[in-house]
């Protein structure tokens, strides 16, 4: 038999017993360790269902409801290392959906579900995209400008949306995108004044640290020309245009004051400060796409009042230029921290970087090879793997064993540059390689910190050029200098505090209150049990793109990857809401941190 | 032997007669009633040569120069009534080609060679797309925004561009982009603010009249879910949008008062008014690129200056909204006229449309249907032909025998809409399909004028909705009335003289001197001999895109097809230039008219 013929064996096998209502048959069809992931298709949710147990409680409580049908193989069938992997597509009651299925040993080893649009409410695309002009004669016509005007003009005043964004960064710019495509009344709430402005406003030498072919936004791709790193302002500006060409409805310059859920009238009351006025909009989902972190880390130091130079959080470091031949201590060791360092040192400012616990180091080019290259490469564009393509294979590796597949790419990079390695080493800096040597993207979804995608201030950590000091902290600010825990006096004009950001938690806790943000609970991580990522395991990212314990609330976030991959199930879930369509929830995740 | 051993046959044996520089021999390899069109990679220029003898010329002056080789056929080859299709690539000494071979009886019918790119100068994309930021440390670094902001302050001002754009409409916009892609400095003059305004300011109801597949600007196609007929002012948004991303150096509010050739410096000074002071570029190359006609045309008629009523150009129509319950009369039968007596009965104006002569009327979806479909439409590109491809096979009909290709389209139109075009007789409607029944495209390539798109206009003329009178001109213009040749007189509160355009001559005249552009001539059109196109024949466009008798001065313009498709060899022949490349003019184009 082909692999072809397994694939399609294994699906009409599949599809015969779950037509027949047969879930303990279905379970059977895994392997033992099998994993099937549902992307909303079976279960309104982002799921992994862990081993057959798993699997078949799964079905028991949705298959009467689905009604899976269609199951066939798409496109071809590829084998490797015994492993035979297949594109499909089925369909349920109310949708059309995409898998991936991966056979071992002619049983499921994991099977991605994943819902692509619903039924009766496609986006107008290609053949069915608008007309753009009712051609005949028609009296009262209104031009696209005019309706444009009306929208703007009506939309949060006299009309309601059904969904306000309140974080107009690339999150809310990205679903809002979506949201419109499906015809999704919302409002974008930005308080910069330009979309794009949370880039622009970040330290000048900020280019984006993952590759072009991770970054395109949904729609509308970057140009063949585009840089593989993007320059921050650069991205800013296609934000801005991408806002204007999606028509979103985008206010800037408007604050968030309070929001608070009126359950009487089943509806969402959200004060925002628009041109100086106060606008309480009234939608019936809220979604927060602020990242996913909340305020800015700044540590309390004895002292720092006392301080005569400038201090800042790194999200306000406005550039080095101004400290030529000036001392610099930054405190911290990830990524914004190094950034800042070199760009410091690149103006001849003496800098110090204070490095608190270890760090992993992924060098670019390595990681951009090793881990990237299969996915998001001109090479994997070549291949024909274009990043929804690449977004979907990504998604259809269980974050159970995620790790699995990380552990040999850093193994390999720790021999690519064992040079780089050694001499951070020798010049004291504490190396990681996370927990169980998965590397830097497990780290990221564990705990979204503790890392530097190495674009060259590791050079200048190893050979001094940035002096380092490392396991220790600041103890205490003077006027003039910093004291590190371990006595050591540094001369310092300016400190950057590179410590990241806080938890979503506090940041609800203002927005809306600390009862409905404890409710919520903690935002992001897998639960693996790891530094900064406490069990129990979780099987997905806590509250992300998905129903929260707050019925009517969301969380829009991540990278520009996730970003694009995940609005793409937000986006069905709240036209699926507005539609009145049931989204029956299977196994809503509980809450067991608060932050 | 098959269609692919036939093209690969005939290409190797003209591969061969080339490489022995056996001119002769390579025009037999043509049938008697052939065509060779070449883009550049023969002649640095467009030129069709037509017959056995003209190709034997052109290859006589520019083989030894060329010295093409490896002519590979690239894709699949197709056969279709007798005659086989191949695209193949090719290379001359500098630069890339590509090509599209019709064979009959097994000799070549049409033949087109374009160049894509100059070897050296490649367009930085996909594998060689810049990197965005230099890695590792670089003291004294400059930013994206910092070399943009450098060269925003500097290009035009301490700096000269190598080219300046008169016209930053659509034409200006993409053959900047061009440049930019290529590294050639160019500055786009644009009057208005905003780029895009040369759509936004047009009547109000505007909306393209070519679908959206024929539509796409370079680099970055339209979303999926563009509408087909975008309106004027998404159009408009889209190509500020563009000028910004694209990184054009583009002067809003800029005025050109003044041009002449330093014929000693052997640079043109270009008096332009900018920000309320006046700044003299020095460019080597200067394009004109403001459509391809100059001054509105607005007729002088006895009396106007006594009408009580408003009067406008098209161009300066601001919409039907203040004009309820009045009376208006439209001078002319094309676009503008069309759309413009619609826009005004759809706001409840009584209209009356005068018709001076015959118009062609082409319904708009008989047009997408029989003449575009092929190329440009949802279904060509699910058969692979996207608009690079269409705009090849496009370019690969000589315009010598283009029309007998179109009329046949213009035969079913007539079948299918017959309706249509006997009411509007009925009703008095000077109807025609072009001289030779050659229809809309030949009317456009030959004058430029005499049809309407009819996307519901026409209804409205044949059932008597807007009032027509043909066969007649205004006479003469009283306080409150027209009156027309024939002695009706007509109650007026508005009057629109949708007249369309005068010839760039008299624009270009004022621009830098009659005497210039007496030496440049006519703009547009091919010596067809009909009516509005005198003969001779020139076999290509006159003075578009190409070489003209006046050196360093160079029109841009057309609809978006052309302008997407031949701002690709107004790029390299700047580039060229720019670089210090030779190129040899074959044969440039005499001038037989001068408007």
């Amino acid at each position: 038999m082909t692999a072809q013929e397994k694939a399609t064996g294994w699906l009409s096998e599949f599809d015969a017993t779950l037509q027949r209502g047969d879930t303990a048959g279905a379970a059977k069809l895994f392997i033992q360790d099998c994993y099937w992931r549902d992307l909303l298709s079976f279960t309104w949710n982002l799921k992994t269902a862990e081993g057959q147990d798993q699997i078949r409680n799964m079905l028991d409580s949705t298959l009467a409801n689905v009604k899976p049908i269609n199951w066939k193989v798409d496109g071809e069938v590829t084998e490797a290392d015994g492993i035979i992997e297949a594109w499909f597509t089925f369909e349920t009651a109310i949708a059309r959906g995409k898998g991936l299925l991966r056979l071992k040993e002619g049983k499921a080893w994991t099977l991605l579900t994943t819902m692509v649009e619903l039924k009766g409410h496609e986006e107008a695309k290609g053949e069915t995209r608008p007309k753009g002009v009712e051609h005949g004669p028609h009296k009262g016509r209104k031009t696209w400008l005019e309706n444009r005007e009306e929208e703007a003009r009506t939309l949060g005043y006299t009309k309601q949306p059904h969904v306000v964004i309140i974080g107009g960064g690339q999150a809310g710019i990205i679903l809002g995108a979506r949201l419109r495509k499906l015809g999704v009344p919302a409002i974008i709430i930005e308080k910069n004044a330009r979309a794009g402005d949370s880039w622009r406003n970040r330290y000048k030498s900020l280019c984006l640290h993952d590759p072009v072919w991770y970054d395109h936004l949904p729609y509308m791709p970057f140009p063949e020309d585009w840089p593989v790193f993007a320059p921050k302002d650069k991205v800013g500006d296609w934000l801005e245009m991408y806002t204007k060409v999606m028509e979103l409805n985008y206010w800037n310059s408007t604050t968030c004051k309070k929001a608070q859920y009126n359950e009487a009238r089943g509806e969402w009351e959200v004060t925002v400060e628009r041109e100086g006025r106060e606008v309480t909009l009234k939608p019936k989902e809220l979604v927060v796409a602020l990242g996913v972190s909340g305020y800015p880390n700044v540590p309390k130091v004895e002292g720092a009042d006392s301080f005569l130079g400038d201090q800042f959080h790194s999200s306000k470091f406005p550039g080095a230029e101004n400290y030529r031949g000036k001392k610099a201590v930054v405190l911290g060791s990830n990524n914004s921290a190094h950034d800042i360092c070199a760009a410091l040192w690149e103006e001849g400012v003496d800098t110090t970087m204070i490095q608190r616990s270890s760090t992993h180091i992924a060098p670019s080019a390595s990681l951009m090879e090793l881990a990237l290259g299969g996915l998001y490469s001109e090479q994997a564009v070549r291949n024909g793997i274009d990043c929804h393509k690449a977004d979907l294979i990504f998604a259809s590796v269980p974050y159970k064993i995620m790790h699995t597949f990380h552990i040999p790419v850093y193994e390999e990079m720790k021999k690519r540059d064992a040079d780089l390695y050694s001499r951070l080493e020798k010049a004291g800096f504490l190396l990681d390689f996370g927990a169980d040597g998965s590397g830097l993207f497990m780290k990221y979804l564990r705990r979204g910190s503790g890392y530097y995608i190495d674009v060259g201030a590791s050079e200048l950590v190893a050979n001094g050029s940035v002096h380092l000091k490392s396991g220790v902290n600041i103890a205490k600010i003077k006027p003039k200098s910093v004291v590190l825990t371990d006595g050591t006096e540094l001369e310092a004009d300016i400190i950057v505090y590179a410590t990241g950001y806080g938890s979503m938690n506090r940041w609800l806790g203002d927005l809306i209150s600390p009862d409905v943000a404890n409710k919520l609970g903690k935002v992001w991580g897998l639960g693996s049990d790891t530094p900064k990522d406490p069990g129990p395991w979780e099987g997905e990212l806590r509250n992300m793109w998905k129903p929260t314990q707050v019925p009517h609330l969301w969380i829009q976030g991540g990278n520009l990857h996730q970003n694009r991959h995940y609005s793409q199930f937000m986006a069905l879930q709240l036209k699926a809401r507005y539609e009145g369509i049931p989204t029956p929830v299977y196994e809503p995740a509980q809450v067991h941190h608060l932050s």
